[in-house]
């Protein structure tokens, strides 16, 4: 958002749902079409970001944004509104995926072998924001899978060959955010980074 | 837009006009309607904000958002769209108007005599973002009268009874905004404050 209004050039690369989104929101027109250009990304088919560098746009499971939700909410849809992106060089391999549902069999086949995994950490566990009073959402009704548990990300990236492991997408209730928390220490025991502000990977 | 997906009771009052521009874009359904309630408030009617503390909106001169923009534009639109606010205790007068166009007749009457004005500063001068290089928009086609020379805010000002004047809305290219600057000095000279983040005034 806080580019809208500069006059940076820069292209916009999504989904032709998101790209529908974002049409339907006039306060979009703010970024200028004369130098801001949209792309519409057909999912599973990479695309050159740069010499060398290509990415590929792929589904997971996850929810509409809340402001969308009408009605009945399916909070594992499978669509192009929530999407992972896949990056490669001619030798590496990175994937982010700030917000999913569920580690299903595709995603499990695709994130095999990969250097790299930024992967969803909002919620430590699923009920943790209705335990602190601060709403009556779980991670699951948020389209969020949580970190801890049987049913969570740690156990369900145990067995996987994954190069390195990164939280992204902390909520602030999340206790692996406080440096000297029990949580923090049992998801780098289980080979997890905690993501940062400006944490940069080589 | 940082509150959008806070939880954070609060009351948006706006005119009719910037209510409609609001519902029009999906993107503030993110405002939870059970804990944000919104106002419409009619120009020139003062209501009361907290015990002791009244406001009232009245239009000032200026243009639709940029986003909106569409054929000729008027930059100098009165309507209820660019509007400024007043604040008043039984003993204190203040106004916040981030954007004006023209200091008219009717903002003259209105500003005299107050204690305090926050004023639009913009830019220093008409063309500076010309000049600069960084865009070819003036001031005037944005909407707002500029700080110095015989059509600037200073000038207008120069023979207005009110207590204190505050800069505010400074544009990046403002070079009242460097510390040691010649025009932040004259400003400052002509009995202007220059706005900081953080500035608290009692």
């Amino acid at each position: 958002m806080l580019t809208l209004r500069e006059m940076q050039p820069f292209t916009l690369f999504a989904t032709a749902g998101i790209h529908q989104v974002l049409a339907e929101n006039p306060i979009f027109d703010a970024l200028n079409s004369a130098v801001v250009s949209r792309e519409t990304i057909a999912l599973n088919q990479p695309f050159e970001l740069a010499p060398g560098l290509t990415a590929t746009l792929f589904p997971v499971p996850g929810k509409v944004p809340l402001y969308l939700e009408a009605g009945d909410v399916q909070t594992d849809l499978i669509g192009d509104q929530t999407v992972g992106v896949h990056l490669q060089t001619e030798d590496s391999s990175a994937f982010y995926i700030p917000g999913c549902a569920l580690l299903n069999d595709d995603l499990r086949s695709r994130l095999d072998g990969a250097d790299l995994l930024f992967f969803d950490g909002t919620l430590w566990q699923d009920d943790e924001m209705v335990q602190a009073g601060l709403g009556q959402k779980t991670g699951q009704r948020m389209g969020h899978m949580s970190m801890s548990g049987p049913e969570g990300s740690i156990a369900a990236f145990e067995d996987m060959r994954i190069g390195k492991k990164v939280f992204v997408h902390m909520n602030n209730t999340n206790p692996v955010l406080r440096p000297d928390s029990v949580e923090k220490a049992q998801a780098e025991a289980a080979g997890w980074i905690i993501g940062q502000d400006g944490m940069e990977i080589t």
